[in-house]
Parts: structure tokens; C-alpha cells; sequence
């Protein structure tokens, strides 16, 4: 099936998706309307062709040669992720920093291999699942010291190698994306249930390694509580960790060299993931609030009832405008429950009530409506986050800057914390772009102790100084986030965009420990430079 | 309160506590009775002015004497644990080991102000929470290349010091009780609902120190998704982690320098804690099931069904009746659901019906009976599990040696893993002592993959000879959890009991990773030598 569809290098997917000019048009009426925001230009990102790439510097070893390339297409298309710097440098043609070689491993010793014809000739490693980083956790950029760099593309590492239907339970490949993840544990009755946004383009051990956080909104946030036992391969040996439910024997291995760990320490390349059974009782509804303070209040209430839902998120009314639902004077909230086991009536009731108790007024019914999540302005909300992913690449050659960030925060701080967040970005906006545009909010997660507030920014750029500008603004929300308490990712990773804010975040005797441990795991510091450890 | 009462050297609690005459005939006639387990002595525990101290090595700085003493009884307290071995060698009094100072810090300052002396005068440090340890995590037994033992009792630092209503959260000093938390939760109306069998006499601080295993048999299992920030005063400094409801920056340094870090590289001296509305509703009951393989299959229906009870335990026939309850021809189930905001019945009809369809048969009934807790099979096993604290103390005097381990198993291996431990430990017991003793196994706690088998032994030991004979039965237990898949502790850590076999479970390069974070934190190997880093 993939075989014949061809990946974009600069943007989201395959060639052959993406907006239609309706849906463009659409974006672009919105944002012209609602937001001051208009295109600067009308552009397009440079062809194959006109991609200038320096002469691979690395002579691919005759024992390497069957899993290495440096072909055009695949070092243009590993030179980036998927994050609005890459976007724009992508349109820039900025490909100086490619990789000179591409490896696709089959095996555990193939990486073995490759970290050793590496540590010789002197190159940098970056581990790559599927390149949906948006924080440049892919992207090429390495030292000068370095002689050259290889991206590992662990694509062809993708099995599901076996399903213990007893424990629920399965052993993945690092390598495995979403869509044949679930495509191999279908016929067994079974799913992993997270879905990330980038679910399609993005794998396994690429979840695990950044955290990666899914489809549930409660309970099983992170990938990190699907994750049984890890393998990593590191440059110093392979470090496997036992398969256990649970366990009190020190410091958790698998929480600190396989999750959160970037690529830096070494690369994932296999995993026992905790299953689901198949979800055949399912209820959603959509409630309206007046104010987005409401809405957060319900979701307190929710979370704090312990009642799980799979999700439970709200939009407000400028998130739910930017993406062509509703007028701007509602916040609408997601409520679902699911359960292969037993009927969620109960579940969804008490729910309701506790937004109800928070104002809210029923936009999508319940009862006795398996279509709940595709009717009114939830349905219409689904379908804007299913395209959002394919927005950025209309949005770059028409100079429109656009971004995403996550965070979480406790409840006590959060409502100050909102409108700081808010208001240093949109000060910022308008100090780099002269222009309003918009800033806008939902919760990705909630928890009993606070939300994962998920801000997303839109501005009309200068030609020519988009990456500037974006940069600006992103420097001024990141330390807004630090200063105010807040985490620099709940669920995006660190990558080399934040990893500034990073070690300002995490204990400074921490960071220390974490570079012993690189030093450990990695001695040359070859894996995924200036990630993790500075 | 507690000023007047004074706690025990030789056993668990306060010298006002334990089982009375009649419960002692009772536990040794069902001994005796079943299990062919005869006391072989009927000793007592040498008094305190029986025991044989050696002269104090440290001359205690005028700086710190007002936190520290060499006072005879606090020596001799804080010399042992709660292990079976601790008991023995209390009964031997065998003191050689014990701690030249015991010292009593108010302050982080103060702990800081300890490590520097002991880093001055080659003295070892051993953290103390209230002294629970089964696995001789607090038992001070040193290499003779240190000059004087330090033991660092945290009992000053008991304060809950911020409730935050509205998060639900409390920052809690590392040495507060769980009655002392507790207490001072009550009156903001929150509970933190971590209640292991050590409650009484055991520590948050301890709990994150060991990843405790607590009230909850599902979800919240152990204390580590209890907490939400850590401060950890190490010899190299502090490090204190951003309190965040959830976050995806890096390795969670929560649950490395501080979860399951067992005191060997730093002091956790306070901590953000999650908590619980007080439940107002509750629900109990008890079913009887033919053999323990029935009653596994309902608690692995009933953790997969996504219910998440508050309680899902099941106690073999042996277990029963080793203490006291039933006649040896069933396994019990115990299951209950609480909460702060909604009726439990829909949860436990589900769970019910998950039982009968095992075979369950009704022990005690649910419905309409708010004293179900106490009732039937169900209440006296209450009882028998919350005197059990106090049984070691009778029977060590006795020559009867009585232990537990535990440990945790995927679902698909457990039924053989279970045979397999148990005729291990089976033999070992016959082969040591020459008799059959008793081994018995109850589940703590339950995940979808998993349960964690809980495992008692008692066998008549040769007076003198108790502590190899125990010793041997442990080692063979202990080969066997590991050689078929299972963790060598779920949730009683690892201390200098486990430290041979934690070597072999953990992976090799992360035991290096763990060298060098003790190298790091601990650059002089103070901080409780012998546990998790060897």
C-alpha cells in the first residue's frame, strides 16, 4: 500500500492529501475575517530539483550498504519534522544541516552497527520514527564538530512480533506507526488505543521516547502508562527491561532510559504495550459554556470524580472560530466514555450532571445517539482536527505564521496562568508582527490536580522574516511558561526547540545526572546532539 | 499523644500494643493444628538493659547536638527494621551494628549540615522514615570502612505544610505518619488514601523512598501516582522537582532521584501529594470461589474490565487459614469500590457479575449493607490483617520463623509461576527444617496484565539456627521469582535483602546508570551503603 504513495518533504502526509482549495479558502476567509491575518505572499515550496543539497560526506561501508542511502529524495526528506521552523526553512530550501546518509535498520545489530561506523568516521546519529516532531527533535542540526550525520529511520522495524492475549498485552517494534500497529492486533480483538494526532506518521518507539501523549484525555495521558517493557539500544549495549505489571525494585529503568529519553540515549527498538480490548460501548457528548472558565471548572469537577472518560475536552470560542466552528461565543466541550466491557450510561450521567452543575448547555445529546461525535459542533470540531495537521503547509508559503504549544499546570494556578499565557503571546504577536492575530486554547489532557492547556498561535508574517518572528513569539510564550510555573511540554517533547527552557525546568542536579548518563549510554555523545543533554 | 507512649525495639508498634494471651494460643493451636508448626522454645526478647551496645565512635559537634543523641534505647530502636531477620537478630541481640548516633532533624538545613559531618568524619548515613522496612532498607549493618553510623530519623519533619483545595494536592514533609497525615488532612476535608499495612508506623517520605504500596488494589497502586513533586537533599544539593499535574519534558526526575531511590541518594524531605475527597460512598463484598486459579480468572475479568476498585483481593485457602479464617476448603474475594462523588452500584453489579461468572459464590452481599466490610469471611480476615503486624513477635521467640514476599507477573505466566514459587518455597521449607510449614499467597494488588502475588511462609526453625534456616528459604523463594519472570519486590523495595537479586533483574547498563547518579549525588557513598547502588 505505502509503496505507491509518496511521502511530502514538506508537509504533513502523503502527496497525495492534504486541503482542497475549498478548504484553503475557507482558512484563509476565517482568518482574514476574524483575525487581521492575510497572506503576505503567495508561494510555494521549492521542487526536489531546486533543493540544493552538499555532497554526502560519508562513504556508506560495503557491510551497511543494504540499509544506507543518500538518495536526494530521502536525505531532503529526513533533513526535517514537522514543526513550524522546519516548515519555513523547508520553504527557505534551508537543507545545508541534511543528513548525508539515511539507514533503515532491520535489525537490532544493524544499529548496532551503524553506532559503530559512526563513532569511526566520527558522524552524528539521529533517530527518526516518522518525523512528526514539532518541536526539532528530527531535525538535523548538529555541531560542525561532527564529520557528518546519519538519520536512523526505523520504518522498516514495524512488526507486531507477538500478542499475549491473556495479559492484554503485545511486543512492538520500535519502528511500528500507528495505522499497522493497530492493522496487527485487529485480528487478535485488540487495540493500543492511543492515537495521537500524528498517529498516522508517527511509531512506537517514537511514543515512547518523547512521551508521546494519545487519545485518552484521563487516566492513560501518556504512552508511558501503556508501557510494560522496553528495549533500548544504546551505543554501550542494549538495555532490556523485564516484563512486569508493576514493580517496586528501585528507580524505574524503563522511565529513564527509554521514556523521555529523545533519541539521545539510544534507540528504541522494541516495547511490550499494555492492549485494550475493542471498545463496544461508546457515548459522547457536546456541552456549550459561556466562558472558558466554566468549562475548566466542569472538566475539575469531572477529572476529580474519578470517573475516566476517554475524553473530556474543551475548545474555546476562538480555537472553535480559527478552525471554522462556531461564532465566538461559546466554549464547547467533548465528553465521551468508551468501554469493551460494560454499558457507560452510568459513567456518562454523572458526567453530565457535573457540567451541567457548571452552566453548560447541551450541544450534542447523548441518549441514544451513536452519532454523538459527528453531530453539531462536535462533529464539526472532529473533522477541523482530523485536517489541522495539513493546515501549516497552506499556511508557511502564504507567510502566515502558525503554532502550537503545550503545557500543564496545576488547577489552583491555572486561570492566572491562562491569562498570562495568553496575553504574553498575543503581546508578543503584536509587538514582532504589528497585527493582532490569534491566540487560542483547549485542554489536550485533564487530571485531578490540573489540565493540559494546549495554546495555538496565528500571525501574519514578513516575507523573509518568519523565522524570526516565530521565534520571537515562541521564546516569549516559553518563558512565560517557565516563569509562571508551568512545564514546557506536557506531550510534545523537548526536542531542540525547547531544550533552552528545558534545563532551566528541570533540577540542575538532575540535568547533571543526566549527563552522566549519557556519557554512560553514549560515551562519543553521537545519539541526537543538543536533545536532552546540552 | 505519643510522647507517653513508647515504642518497641523487638516489634511492631507501641510497647501498649499487640496480640493478647488468647490471640497467641489461638494463631499457635492453628499452627500446630494445620501445618504441623510446634514453637521450639518459648523465649522472650533480651530488655534493653540486657543488650550490649558498643561505645559510640562519634563525638556528636556542639552544632548538632541538639538533633542528634547516642541515648541507648534510640540506638538500639533504630538498629533494626521489621524484617524477619531484624527480629531474629533482635532476639539474639546481636547489636554489634547499631548506630552510633541517631539524629532528629527540623530542618533540610540540618540534613545538609549531617552529611557534611559525616562526609568529615568517614561516617555512614542511614535515612529513617519510622523504621517499617522488611527487607533491611534501614538496617544499619555497614562495611567496616566506615567510622560511625548516622541513623536519620525523620520523625520531626511530620508537617503537612500547604493543602491546595482546589488541585487537591498537599506539600507534606518527608518524616509525617500516615495518622499524622492523615489528621491533618482531615480538616480540609481530603484524604491521601495511601494506607499500607505499615500506615501506622511508616512515612511519606519512606513511602516515595520504597514506591509503597498502598490502599488502592488497582490503578493508584503504588505511592509514585500519588505524587506530584519531590524535594530530595542529597549530599551534592537539592533537587526539587516543579509541581506539575502531568508533563512530557525529559525523564521524570521524580522517578528517579527520589521513587524507589530507597535512601541511598538522598533524604526526600517534602512533597506535593494528589489527593482523594473523603469517600462517601462505599461499597463491600465478598465471594467464595473453589480454587484460587477461579478467583485469579475474576480479579483479571474484573482489572480488565476498567472498573478500577478500590479493593480486588483474593487470599488463598492457606492464607485464610493461617490466620484463623475459614476451614481451608476456599479462596476469598474481597472487593470494594469508594468514592467522593457518586454512587458505586453500577461499578460493583459489573464487578459481581464478573465473579459469578467465575463461580464465585456470595460471601458477604453488597446491597443495602454498609457494614459488609465487617461481615462474614470478609470481616475476619479484616481483623486477622490488621493484628498481622504483631505476629512476628510472638513467634520468634518461639523458634517459629514466619515471612512474606511479593512480587508481580503478567497474567499469562501466573498460574505456573504460582505452582513454581510455591513448590520452591514448598521444598526449601522441608529441606530446611524438616517439616511441611505452610505456604500460603493472596494477590495486594491487580493490573490488566498482571496481578502482584503476595506470598507468606511460616516453619518451625532449630533455635540458634532460625536466621540461616530463614535465610536459605528466602534465597531459593527469591532465585525462583526471579528465574520465572516475576519482579523481585512489587512494593517492600528492595533494601540489603533484595540487593542480589535486584542486581539481577535490573538491567546492566542501567545498574551503571545508577552507579553514576550515586556518584554523583553521593560523591562519597555515605548515604545507605549496600542498597540499591551495592
Amino acid at each position: 500500500m505505502m509503496a505507491n504513495r509518496k511521502l511530502k518533504y514538506w508537509g504533513w502526509g502523503y502527496e497525495d492529501t492534504g486541503l482542497d482549495a475549498d478548504e484553503t479558502r475557507s482558512l484563509m476567509a476565517t482568518f482574514a475575517n476574524g483575525f487581521d491575518i492575510q497572506a503576505s505572499r503567495d508561494g510555494s515550496f521549492p521542487s526536489l530539483d531546486a533543493i540544493e543539497l552538499p555532497t554526502c560526506r560519508l562513504d556508506i561501508s560495503a557491510a551497511l550498504s543494504k540499509v544506507c542511502t543518500d538518495d536526494k529524495f530521502e536525505r531532503v526528506y529526513h533533513a526535517f519534522g514537522q514543526s513550524q521552523a522546519d516548515s519555513i526553512r523547508t520553504y527557505n530550501g534551508d537543507f545545508e544541516h541534511a543528513p548525508d546518509v539515511v539507514a533503515f535498520p532491520e535489525t537490532d545489530r544493524h544499529i548496532s552497527e551503524l553506532y559503530e561506523w559512526a563513532d569511526k568516521v566520527g558522524a552524528a546519529v539521529i533517530p527518526w520514527g516518522a518525523g512528526s516532531s514539532v518541536v526539532g527533535g528530527v531535525t538535523s542540526d548538529v555541531s560542525s564538530k561532527f564529520n557528518g550525520t546519519i538519520s536512523v529511520d526505523m520504518g522498516r522495524m514495524n512488526k507486531v512480533i507477538e500478542v499475549d492475549k491473556v495479559s492484554r498485552a503485545a511486543r512492538i517494534q520500535g519502528g511500528a506507526r500507528g495505522p499497522e500497529i493497530e492493522a496487527q492486533l485487529k485480528p487478535h480483538g485488540l487495540t493500543l488505543r492511543h492515537f495521537p494526532q500524528s498517529f498516522e506518521h508517527s511509531t512506537f518507539g517514537g511514543w515512547i521516547a518523547t512521551r508521546s501523549g494519545g487519545h485518552f484525555a484521563t487516566l492513560y495521558t501518556h504512552i508511558d502508562d501503556l508501557v510494560e517493557a522496553t528495549t533500548t539500544v544504546t551505543p554501550a549495549g542494549n538495555v532490556v527491561s523485564r516484563r512486569l505489571p508493576g514493580s517496586g525494585a528501585g528507580p524505574s529503568p524503563d522511565r529513564f532510559v527509554a521514556m523521555g529519553s529523545e533519541g539521545a540515549l539510544g534507540i528504541i527498538t522494541e516495547g511490550w504495550a499494555r492492549l485494550q480490548g475493542r471498545p463496544t460501548f461508546k457515548g459522547t457528548a457536546g456541552f456549550r459554556f459561556n466562558n472558558f472558565f466554566d468549562a475548566a471548572r466542569a472538566v475539575r469537577a469531572v477529572s476529580q470524580a474519578g470517573l475516566f472518560p476517554a475524553n473530556v475536552r474543551i475548545v474555546d470560542s476562538t480555537e472553535l472560530q480559527v478552525n471554522g466552528v462556531g461564532d465566538g461565543s461559546f466554549t464547547l466541550m467533548v465528553i465521551s466514555f468508551e468501554s469493551a466491557d460494560h454499558p457507560v450510561d452510568a459513567w456518562m450521567t454523572r458526567a453530565e450532571q457535573c457540567c451541567l452543575d457548571h452552566g453548560a448547555v447541551v450541544d450534542v445529546e447523548w441518549r441514544d445517539n451513536p452519532e454523538a461525535h459527528l453531530q453539531g459542533a462536535v462533529g464539526a470540531w472532529r473533522t477541523a482536527f482530523i485536517r489541522m495537521p495539513y493546515n501549516r503547509e497552506q499556511l508557511t508559503p502564504r507567510g502566515i505564521i502558525s503554532d502550537t504549544f503545550e503545557t500543564a499546570i496545576t488547577w489552583d494556578q491555572f486561570e492566572e496562568f491562562y491569562e498570562s499565557i495568553r496575553e504574553t503571546t498575543r503581546t508578543a504577536i503584536r509587538d514582532v508582527t504589528g497585527h493582532a492575530g490569534a491566540v487560542s486554547c483547549r485542554f489536550s489532557h485533564a487530571y485531578p490536580d490540573g489540565p493540559a492547556p494546549y495554546f495555538a498561535f496565528h500571525a501574519p508574517g514578513d516575507p523573509g522574516n518568519m523565522l524570526a518572528q516565530w521565534r520571537e513569539i515562541k521564546s516569549r510564550s516559553s518563558d512565560a511558561l517557565i516563569r509562571h510555573g508551568g512545564t514546557i511540554t506536557h506531550h510534545h517533547a523537548v526536542g531542540r526547540d525547547h531544550q533552552k527552557w528545558y534545563e532551566r525546568q528541570r533540577p540542575a542536579l538532575f540535568g547533571d545526572v543526566l549527563k552522566d548518563a549519557k556519557k554512560r549510554l553514549d560515551p562519543k555523545g553521537l545519539l541526537n546532539p543538543g536533545v536532552i543533554v546540552g
